[in-house]
């Protein structure tokens, strides 16, 4: 786990939280340690509900390394990932899942589906969560607030 | 349900079946019954591990629609969406999920991660499993056994 990596994907959740998109950033990270791609949840701008932060890396990651399958690639979400995302982590062979807020309402990884944990489940990563905790809750509550 | 738009999910697997792609496809119908857009799987096509013939349509529809919300859609697919994609067809709000085979192996909504039925699932469809079964999972099977 490098704080760097983390520091961008709060970076891309700030981008999102301007535009007024849900503030989530992800960033996917190679197996030499240097970033493949950044993204940020576009649900609103590309009006599409699938274009959570992490669906976003894994779409653009493929296509740059040529391969649905990431193999070796670690992710770094601002959000516990929702059973969407946290399936999609599994089918792209994700080795390393680093989140930082969990998120009871709407997380597939500690709540709900808890995705990684079913038997239709084929592959898990390694995951770490709650790593900059109050800083991925702060920001969901800071954005949310401000739309009351 | 229409019958017509279920075969059209199935010429949609087929298409997907002579690339060597996993044969599943989708059709998302409009609240007055019309087509809106059809996919199948292009996992391999596209590099993208998320890139399954139900979030196509969601993310071409939500394009078409201008919309990433697509409330009183339905959904025709010839296999039981995993949990990537009945999350994503929560997102998207879509109002009823018809589906041919049933899938122990990978489904999400009556196997595995029964996302719908989770407390982090926020907006269910209505659900019609089983429709034209033998047919969804002899496509399945016969592309299994070809690839062995």
């Amino acid at each position: 786990m490098a704080k760097e990596f983390m520091d961008l994907a709060f970076e891309q959740a700030e981008i999102a939280f301007e535009k007024g998109e849900i503030p989530v950033g992800a960033v996917l990270v190679s197996p030499d340690g240097k970033v493949v791609v950044a993204a940020h949840n576009e649900t609103e701008q590309d009006d599409d509900a699938t274009a959570h932060a992490e669906i976003l890396c894994l779409r653009r990651g493929g296509q740059i390394l040529g391969s649905p399958r990431l193999a070796d690639h670690d992710m770094y979400v601002t959000l516990e990932p929702c059973a969407m995302c946290a399936a999609a982590i599994s089918f792209a062979r994700i080795r390393r899942l680093y989140f930082a807020a969990y998120d009871e309402k709407m997380g597939g990884v500690d709540h709900g589906a808890r995705f990684f944990a079913q038997p239709t489940c084929h592959h898990a990563p390694e995951i770490y969560g709650g790593i900059q905790e109050q800083r991925g809750k702060g920001l969901m509550q800071r954005f949310f607030e401000g739309r009351r």
